[in-house]
């Protein structure tokens, strides 16, 4: 059975458990306390040499890091990732810049308030105007979409949703986002998820 | 014919002309001055609501962003990126991983002394600690592989290349490094690049 080694509060890693179950896929979670370094030990680092949950191990003991690179080997040849090659890009498209213009920024502030503590008012005020402006760039763009690409839910809509629907345990408001909470139902109905309450 | 929108300091943009120039794709360079604000006016957004650059467009007007997204749609098929899903999957797991652990980090010190005139000594710490540490795993890995994922050049070295061989412009020194230079001998010999100088 695929086993994933990951940090329940971590949206990253939760990508990987909502592909893993909409696809039926086995799989066996692997609790990685990341602010004990158990990501740093010997072992973890002989199976990945960047460090990181989420980190996938086959049966074969193959394992694999990244979770867009996973949930996209997991996802290959389903709905979630179609084949045709310009559907595909277009969802890398959205895979990289949540990876570059999104996780760093929203997850970041998600990191402080809910691993390191802190409050709203000591997020850094470069990363909040950041993970704003992608906040509003999403709901632009589903301000006109059902889903991010397509008119059925794909692992582009995974990697979104994992932070996103969090954002307000980072700081983020959400409530004037209608087209983004819409579009966070139409995510969680599609993936069985129950709809989270801000705490 | 394909038109690359792209600013010719912006090693994300230089992937997709080192990826389209390897393929022989004919290729119109349109150049973007980013730093007068030309990804975001108007008529950019109306083609990328990221309103970045690299962006391609092709003959019929449809248009593609995200300079890892842009090669691998380009580089679908061919030996740059196998078929095989292992691996792509293993050339998806560098790809997000340039963009989430070493682009931010190691480009942006670049931009920074490149664009913003700015000393070595005036990089924030915490993004020279992170790069250094990304230029570190880096040469772990290569010290015992030819290229990062089997024996050909693929998108994730092209990904990787871009800024790395541009490190010394970001204050970042590779003489140590011997693995990463022998690597980048390797990729600019094999897509028939100038090695570059640091100036």
């Amino acid at each position: 059975m695929m086993r994933i080694y990951g940090d329940s509060n971590s949206g990253n890693c939760l990508k990987v458990k909502y592909a893993a179950e909409h696809l039926s896929i086995p799989n066996e979670w692997i609790e990685v306390d990341i602010m004990r370094g158990a990501s740093r030990t010997p072992e973890f680092l002989a199976k990945s040499p960047q460090g990181q949950v989420p980190l996938v191990e086959l049966d074969d003991g193959r394992t694999l890091a990244q979770s867009n690179a996973i949930v996209c080997y997991l996802a290959d040849g389903s709905s979630l990732l179609p084949a045709d090659p310009w559907a595909r890009a277009k969802i890398d498209e959205w895979l990289f810049w949540e990876q570059n213009s999104h996780e760093f920024f929203v997850a970041g502030c998600i990191f402080q308030m809910v691993y390191l503590k802190m409050s709203a008012d000591q997020r850094e005020p470069w990363r909040v105007a950041r993970a704003e402006g992608a906040l509003d760039l999403m709901n632009r763009v589903l301000s006109s979409r059902t889903f991010f690409v397509g008119e059925h839910i794909s692992v582009a809509d995974i990697a979104l949703l994992a932070y996103t629907r969090r954002a307000e345990l980072g700081g983020f408001d959400l409530s004037e986002r209608s087209a983004t909470r819409a579009w966070i139902e139409r995510c969680e109905q599609a993936l069985g998820l129950q709809a989270l309450r801000a705490s």
